[in-house]
């Protein structure tokens, strides 16, 4: 198989198709993504077959249980990915809004429309429920969509692919609108982020190493969710309740997602009285703690090294640092915060203020729980994750972030003087 | 000069200086740019004199006529770089407005704010008047600059440099927020762009081909301007006069600007009718029309091919083309145009909405010429280009093209169940 042929006609394909989506109507698209939770509900026994084939591929390419886990299909994880896409549907299309339009001095009334990105690229590992979760949002936003799963979920993302195909079709969309690619060749992943003349943009879901390998080499923008190193800072001024709950929630609510607490500082001033409160909740949740040395002057803990301040854990441990008030904590989580999402505990007005301008993450939070970071809990309705880019789309990525804008002009024959 | 060496301590000066930027107040950076303004006043023999010399060795290198003429800082130039600064400072702010505010059903409050993009890089060519265009809009939305412009104006800009130095220092921001690179080595230009963990974004500003070469060889975002193959339509339902109006208005108020019409096309039921009117308002203006077969049975015209549809002139020459309807109007657009500003010339409201709705330009205009597709007609205030991306920034950019935002939360000790 010549893959660079193969993905310039998978490319191509969908920019064709991708005019026709831009066009349809919220009725035409919402019927799609309709059609595919009834075709999903209709295969099943297809899709459940497909991923036992990759389930055994898996365990004898010697997969480990977490991601034989992510690879399963379940019958709720299918469940799942019918109520998405019905979720989907409902919810409200972005695309045409047009907004600011103003009479100009020259006459002219100006506004901008919002219109789809055109053809989106994705990439992702193991997890096959990712195929309808992406297809449903950039089909949603009226973009084509080339997908690009891990090769250990080939047979469930084509068992996928044909619901989703069904979906389309259905709708009288072309099936080109969506397209899983065909191939495991890695090959097929240079070719997609490396054809501007096909793809708008990639999106990539998965480990750190994936994502900086695409950012390095893509020849296209990416919408990049990296790693999240999250900071709570409980301020000398914080309520200690406060302070207790929302340390512990962002520690522990889930150890796995990237808006957890990786990193717990505290104003010296009030790391006496707060933190032998603290270390005995986490002791009960099973939170390995590893402090600075002012830390272990307090209270129990393993000892901190540099690389803590950088480690993103997904797990239970915690890295504890007391720092020399909010100046001591902006510098600390500006050096080492991954800029995700960062909290600030405290009653004081101005300190609040001064936390969520100068801190440069894409989430800023007082007396809240770095676990709300979350398309879902900030009412996007959904989310294709959580750009720790600048560009574009930063922070929780919905259906917005999948469009751009266009300026729309209105004249009666106008000309400029 | 090691230059990789250099670039990567300009990067870092950079870095630095974008946090004070970041958190300075609007007072503080509008008094920077203020100051800038009347140390250029206070400069212009410095200027001058820095400006001759860089005029002299560009008559020794053979620079051309056009060249040097962008090259030149004459008293007037000066006037209107001076006031474009204090045009800039008396713009609203944009950073630290917060928009769409709103309660969560979980009790915390979601918003957005808007923030720098961080440090910026511009990529020039010879006009040194750039230098404090582009370095006044980086600043007063909150950004750092690092400023490459052309060799042959090296001179000037390091003059004009100096005035900005002392502009900074006496509103006590760090002079290193807006950098010009000491260096003509081109090899400054391939570091600038391939360092992420310096700069944020890249802005281009020249000739087609810089901007295709730091597209491709860039590490980082690049807001692209790239060349502007603008459109007129003449639907069969277009008011007569306006028509006439706009056409010769799109072409010949101006003909080296990236939204002048290059192509024309009409709808070949009102071809008959208008192209008789249109060919002698071109003569008398000593445009040169190049036409498709339809249009030399009806006007004298030389032969247009298929590179005429692709080019974008920048002078008084006119690609005309007579199409089958909007249908046919709108394919020519999507495969020729460049995504820049295309305009329908119509009474009819179907064509008109069929038009904005499926021509997939930055700028899509209804009876308006395609001059009016500027940062200033739009209202926007100031201009850095006008981008040709879907990604971040389309079409004019302003001062909010130079931002991101971030969200803001509030709780009250919310924690997430």
């Amino acid at each position: 198989m010549d893959i660079a042929a193969y993905m310039a006609e998978v490319g191509e394909q969908a920019r064709a198709a991708a005019t026709q989506v831009a066009r349809s109507t919220t009725a035409v698209r919402n019927q799609a993504l309709l059609a595919t939770a009834e075709a999903l509900d209709a295969a099943r026994d297809a899709l459940v077959t497909a991923n036992i084939r990759d389930l055994e591929n898996g365990r004898r390419n010697g997969l480990d249980g977490a991601m034989l886990d992510r690879l399963e299909l379940t019958p709720e994880r299918i469940d799942t990915m019918i109520e998405g896409l019905r979720q989907v549907a409902s919810l409200p299309d972005p695309i045409g809004e047009i907004t600011d339009m103003t009479f100009r001095p020259s006459g002219i009334q100006v506004g901008k429309m919002r219109v789809p990105l055109g053809v989106i690229g994705i990439i992702y590992e193991s997890r096959p429920n990712v195929t309808v979760e992406a297809a449903s949002l950039c089909l949603k936003s009226g973009n084509a969509t080339i997908l690009r799963g891990g090769s250990e979920a080939i047979e469930s993302n084509q068992a996928i692919a044909r619901c989703l195909a069904q979906g389309l079709a259905e709708a009288g969309l072309p099936e080109s609108a969506v397209q899983v690619v065909k191939t495991t060749d890695r090959a097929a992943v240079g070719e997609l982020i490396t054809m501007p003349k096909y793809v708008d943009v990639i999106v990539p879901r998965g480990g750190k190493g994936l994502i900086e390998r695409i950012s390095r080499d893509a020849r296209v923008p990416v919408i990049k969710h990296l790693d999240g190193v999250c900071h709570v800072y409980i301020d000398s001024h914080a309520d200690p309740e406060k302070a207790l709950a929302v340390a512990v929630n962002a520690k522990t609510q889930r150890y796995g997602t990237c808006n957890t607490m990786e990193t717990l500082l505290l104003d010296g001033e009030i790391a006496d009285d707060i933190l032998p409160l603290l270390a005995p909740a986490f002791a009960e949740k099973g939170v390995e703690l590893r402090g600075c040395e002012r830390t272990r002057a307090i209270i129990d803990a393993n000892e901190a090294t540099e690389a803590d301040w950088e480690a993103e854990y997904l797990g239970p441990i915690l890295a504890v640092r007391v720092v020399d008030g909010l100046d001591g904590a902006i510098a600390h989580i500006n050096r080492y915060s991954s800029q995700h999402t960062d909290s600030i505990i405290t009653e004081n007005y101005t300190r609040a203020r001064r936390f969520i301008t100068e801190v440069d993450s894409s989430s800023v939070m007082v007396n809240a729980s770095t676990r709300f970071a979350d398309g879902f809990e900030y009412g996007l309705g959904a989310e294709i994750g959580i750009s720790t880019d600048k560009i574009h789309a930063r922070g929780p990525v919905g259906l917005e972030g999948l469009t751009s804008q266009k300026y729309v002009v209105f004249g009666d024959g106008h000309i400029r003087t």
